[in-house]
Formats: C-alpha cells, sequence, structure tokens
C-alpha cells in the first residue's frame, strides 16, 4: 500500500546547535534504513523549505506510523498523511501491483 | 526535474456522459502516451476520492505545464504543483540524479 | 486497518427528485451490504449536516477506496479519509487487534 | 449521545522531560478509566501524527466536557467536537440505539 | 443541553420566487412551532447577511438534528453546531441549570 | 443591541500558576459584575475547549469594546465578534424588543 | 457607531443583462441615497475587484442591517462586518466623537 | 491613493512592561504625527480586539509603506494591505477626488 | 509604482465556445496593448494552470483599477492585487526607479 | 525558467540584535551576489510587511532550492514557491524565450 508524506520540520529558535546537529545525523540514518528496509520507496525535499515529500510503500498503516513516529524529528515535525491507490492509468509495475500480477 | 503535481477532477453535473466518457477515454491515452515518454513518472489515485497525486519528471517548466494543459480534463481539474530537488538522505538513484552521476 | 471517512453529501440543485430518491435507496442497500461485509465498521450521521463520520475496517487501500468509490453518491460527496491506528491506551479490542493477539 | 472528538496533542518544546512522562502516565491512566465507565468508546491513534481521533458516548454535554478537560495533557491539547447522531442505515446496535429497542 | 447553531441560507439562483417564498413561509411556521416547544430558545440575525446565529436547548442530539433537518431550508443551508455547557461564571439560571438546583 | 462573542483563552505556557489562578480570579469578579450590570446577557463554555461563546447586550460598540478589553486576561484572549439583529421569526422578547413594543 | 463593511459582488453566470443593469442602476440610486442620509459614510472599490469597502455610521445594528439587505444586489452579495469603535489616537472628530464633545 | 490597512498587534509574552509602555507612547506620537501629516486619514480600533482599521492617504506605496515601517510597534504588527479606488458612487468629495476635480 | 497581481481565469461551464475564443482574442489584444503602454511590465502563465502572475507599474492605483477591470475575461476573474516597493538590496534599476535617480 | 517567490521573514522575538543586524547584512550580501550572478531577476518589498515578492531565473529547480536555503535568515523564512512558465501573450523578450528565439 501506497501513502503520500509531506513533512515540514521546525526545530524551535533556542535548540542548541549540537542537540540539532545530533537529531540530523540520526534522522538522515533513519531514514537511510528505512528506505534500505524499502519502506521508504520515494523522498524529495520540497524547493525552497525545509520540509519533504515521499512515498511510502508498507504493508499497513500500523507500519507507517510506526516509521513515522520513529523519526528523531517526529517531534518537530508537521505531518500530511494521503492514501493511494494504484492508478487505473499506470503503465509502471512498481506503483501498480496488479500490472506485476497480470491482472490490469 | 521533480515536480509533485496534485489533481482534483470536477466534472460539471449537466455534461452529457457521452462526453464525460469520451473525455476520459482520451485522458487516459494522452496519460499513457505521457508515461511512455517518461514525463508522467509516477501516478497514484487518492484514496476515496477523484483525483489523482503524481510526479512528473521534466527538463523544464514549460514541458511540465504543456503536459497539465494538454489533457482532455484541464478545464475541470484543479491543480496544484510543487517543485522538489533530489532529498540529501535519498539513496534511490532513479529519484537522485547525483547518485548516477556518483557525485553524492 | 482502520481508516475515519467524513463524508458530506451536495446533491445539485436541479437534480430531478426521482434521480434523488432512486440513488439514496440505492446508497442504503451498498451501505448495508458493505456493513455486512465488515468493512463498513461504524457509520454516524453529523448532527445538523447532510453528511456522514464513519469508521472503515479493511484489508488494504485498494479495499476502501473500492467501497467508496461504488457509492451511487460518489460523484456528489466530498470525501476525506484519515489513516488510523490502534491507539497504545485502547482496551477495546476491536479496535486493538494486538490486544486480541494477546500482544498488547 | 455520540460525539467525535479529535485531539492534537503540543506539548511545549522546553516541557522538562520528567513532567512530561508523568503528564503522559496520568493521561493513560485518566483515559484507561473514562474506557471502562464506557464512556470513551473508541480511541484511534492518527498515522503520522501525535493526534487521536475518538468517540465518546455520554449522557450529556456536561460528561463529555468534564471528561475531556479532566485530562492531564488538556493544557496542550487542540480539540474538536462533532456532535453525532445514530445514522438510519446503521445496523450496528452499538451505534443505533433504536435498533436495539426494536424502533428502527 | 445548550447547541450554538450557526445557519446560512444560500437559495440558489433560478429557484423560482414562488417556491422560495413558500418555502420561507413554511420556515417561519416550523422555525415559531420550534421556539414554542422551547427546543430553539434564542434566534438573531446576522448583521448584513442571509443567516442566522442560535441557541437550541435538547434533551439529545437526535432532538437538535431533527429540529435543524425538519427546516424547509435544510438542502440550502450550511449549519455549524457548537456543542455547550453551562459556564461555571454564569449567574443566569436560564443558562445555568446548577443554579436552578441549587448546586453551583 | 446585540453581539456574539467567542472568546479562546491561551494562556502562555511558563505564566506562573499563581500570576493564572490571580488572573482567573479577577477574570470571573469582572464576568460576573458585566453580567449583574445586565451587558454580558449570556455566557456558555465551548465543550471540549477553553474558551466561551457569549451573547452581550449594550447601548454602543464602545461599551462592548469597553467591557470585552477590561477583561484579565484579555491579553490572552482571542476574540470573534459578530453583530446581530433581532430575528424577525423570534418570539422571545428578550431577544426581540420589538415584541416588547409591540411593533413586531 | 461605526462599522467597516466589505462586499464582494457575484451576479450568476446566465442573468440577463438587461436585469443586470436595471439592478446595478437600482443599486446607485440606493447607494446615494444612504450616503445622503448620512449613513454610508464612505465607499471606496477594491482595486482589481468588483468589489468595496465602506464605513456605514448608524445608530443600531439593526439600521446596518436594514441598510445592507435593502441593496439590490443584496442576494449576489458575499458581506463582511467589522464593528469599530473610536481608537484613542485619532485626532479626528469625524471618527472620534469623543473630540467633538471635548471628552477626549 | 487611498490604502485600506488593518493591523493586528501582538506583543510577545515576556516583553517587559516598561518596554512595552514606552514602544505604546512612541506609537501613538508616531500615529498622531503621520495624522497630522494629512497620510493617517481615518484609524479605528477593531470591536473586542488589539487591533485597528485604517485608511491612509499617499502618493505613493513608498510612503505607505515607510510610514507603516517606521510604526514602533512594526516588529509585532500583522499587517494586512488593500489597495482602493474611488467609487463611482461615491458622493464624499474627500474620497473621491474626481468630485472635487468636477470630473465625475 | 508596482502591483503584483495574481488572476485565475474560470470560465462557466456552458459559455458557448465561440464566445469564449472571441474573448479570449479581445483578452490578448488588450493585454498586448497595455504592455506596450508600459503598465503591463511582466506577465508569466501559472505552470499547470489557467491564471497568471503579473507585475503592473502605475502611476496611480486608478491606472490600476482601470486596467484590470476592462479586460474582457474581468467577470470570470479572481484577483489578487499586492502592492510593492522597491527593495533596498535590489540592484535592478527597473525594478528600483531610486537606482536610476542616483538615490540609493 | 522562471519561478515566484515570497518569502516572509519572521526573526524570533528574544534573538540579540547584534545577531539580527550580522544576519541582516550577510543577507543582503547573499542577496546582492545572486542577483549578479543573474539567478535573482527581480525583488520588491510587500508594503507594509517583512516580506518580499521575487523573480528567480534557473537552469534548474536544485540551483533555485541552492539559492534559498543559502540565505541567512533561511531558519526564518517561511517561502511560497510558484513555477511559472512564458506567458504566450507575452511581448517582453526578457520574460518570454521564445521571442528572443524567433519562435513566438
Amino acid at each position: 500500500m501506497f501513502y503520500l508524506v509531506r513533512m515540514v520540520v521546525s526545530p524551535p529558535y533556542g535548540m542548541p546547535p549540537e542537540e540539532f546537529e545530533r537529531l540530523k545525523a540520526e534522522e538522515k540514518e533513519v531514514g537511510i534504513r528505512l528506505q534500505r528496509e524499502g519502506i521508504w520507496k520515494h523522498i524529495w525535499r520540497v524547493a525552497g523549505a525545509y520540509a519533504n515529500v515521499s512515498i511510502f510503500e508498507v504493508d499497513s498503516v500500523e507500519q507507517l506510523h510506526s516509521a513515522i513516529s520513529s523519526l528523531p524529528f517526529f517531534p518537530f515535525l508537521s505531518v500530511e498523511v494521503t492514501p493511494l491507490v494504484p492508478h487505473p492509468s499506470s503503465i509502471n509495475p512498481a506503483d501498480n501491483p496488479l500490472l506485476k500480477e497480470g491482472r490490469a
């Protein structure tokens, strides 16, 4: 199952720079691990903002929530989740499992 | 260059069903052609809505506008475009050309 | 998996009353069938509005989208979908499958 | 009577972690007690957010307000309350008291 | 129980004037009956708008919904319902039943 | 003249509890005085929120502003004022002075 | 008493041009009469829009509502009313009656 | 040229009272000077809020920006500027220079 | 003086195609004339939308309003106007007349 | 490629004045360099606000993001980016490269 996730990062003014840098490094590590596990399918930065747009592919909403809430920046994130389904016109097997299964 | 595009389709009440079906068939055809040309990289349907979320990969904004405005449903679309850049943590070469070029 | 779904019904002025009544009867039939199939877990009316608030329990987002888009009133619905996960404090086994499985 | 309640939790940056953990533990305790009393009928977490969606079943709005305002996190909650009524198409006796009473 | 109800009336352009006048007369009749029954406690017009602000006092949300949805203008109303509770500082027995009961 | 006033109270995190309690006690006192003077006609609490909905009856907007801005919590209030007029269908003489004067 | 009034005019597509022109001429006439009566103190057009911003000076909200709702375009207006009070720093006697009375 | 300007003042919690009082006194002084210079044509307080609504008459946008940004409270203001033009129905020569020039 | 103007075009469904094409041709003509007159300084299309973003340079707000309201599509435009001033860091003499005059 | 960029600057209350002045000076320097490089085509201040409206002309979204995120005020900016395309009616070769190339 696919979910569009938009995250805006708002670290509070006054957070010590070391704390921020440590969280950022941990965030990157967790992000890379979730990509390797095949859950965090796509990630792009939003131009001009401290924000990203991602596609998650998960087996359940629980897995999605667990991934997002494990992010070190989670307390400073504003997150929007949009559930997606394969589009009947999609010809991309990676986005449209029905194609892989020969059902579409 | 990547763009997140969200389209909501609002065909007006009173449009003759044949006109709607004709436009829908043409829309599918144009959509498939743009995917084959490699411009319309990803498309998903938004769950519970007559709307889609897409990723376009284009050489210029002109190419993006030209693709969207060529859609038969264009007069009935409400479209939001968000410009994206590769994310420094992305490990997916398809989303992060720097990786392909060995620069990241 | 659970989804909160809010639907607002806006039948256009000018729809013939018979068409409206027919759609309404069909809507009720489909709604009852989806409840019997165990997908449409809860439905309430929003007080003072032609709108409802529902909880769907489905195996996939596809099943959710397929249910909502099969509603006869679908073209006249404005729909908001919020993906949910079991709450760690929930003591209701019907809402918290982990409890049923003895894992919570 | 049923109410949909959506709560977003925003603990301020700078709250000492012990204070936060203490409030969280108390919050859980109060939440479980209100569920046992049959007032807090359903609770789910909103995927990707520090927020929940709940259904309260109460005898009066006073009982609802008293329950919500007794929550230890109340000063840090943003709360939306939507009054609900049984839906004429509901076949779930727990959501539709008329069915229990054989009136629907 | 008290509810603040804000109704905005939007009769569609093209409604025959006789139909509008008939609905308006019926609306007034129903409104007066609901006031006489003690349910529609207060009603004011919003200055400069075709809208009203009301206080309903009802025994249940069902009674509230039933009153609002019985209005002849219901299909043309946009309605906002805010559930209220007696204010601890209120000295008005009509708004604060606890005062009447000598409990406040 | 009648005004609907909605006040949301947002005391800042970090305000010393004694200061908060002192302001709250003063607020109650001022609120009761304004009710006794017949200006603050009705006050209800918004269910689930630190907010209230009120009806003021005043001789002038100046009197209304002077009452609201004299509240000890004024710096922490977000206030919405909606001017009202008697509704032609109102049968409540307290809300519809024309009825008292025998003009309606 | 002063009120800021913002009106946006949205004549529906399909209104016969003669009806529109007739309403516009009547609107102007009523507008001029209300200015002459001293109620409609100031009127400006909003640049780039079919909208205006006005200051009304009236003895009561009733007088304000009666003026606005008498406008021939009233059914096609979206109106926002903001109640105003003299500003303590105003040195303009026309806006600050206290100055005229020598009380400020 | 006329501009409608709406300013909301939000002094931060924690600003020392003396600093606030000093800024307020300076603000009044600057406000009176700008009124005397004929730039700040009208100013009213918004009822129930720490906000004002003003009409500026200036020779250029530069003059307007320079006036607003010279206000001591500028860093704590949220400002909305709406450009206005004389209304063809205005009979007030002060608002409609064309009348003064005998061109309207 | 500079103004940012954003126009969204919404021709109503049902407008005869010839009427639309005629208006579009006239719109282009007027647009080119206003550019030649030096008033409509810049115009770009918003990618993916039937909308444009423009910079007008005018001697007065009246001139701006007169230009916008002379557009054949004016009844179908939703327009946002933002007044601008030269930016102190601008090194572009066309945008910063002070530079031309040697005053910056 | 052209982008409309709107930036609102919100330096937090409590930032030491020297830090603010240092950032402001650096901001100006970076802004001038980006203008000289031909990327930051136009910049205007929004009248009455600590905000600006700009046109960037860049070879890629990456270049745009890199420019914006290099601004010293970036952590205190709220940024909106709107991708633009040449307008078919534009007669300004600087905004419409097709004209330069003799293709329009």
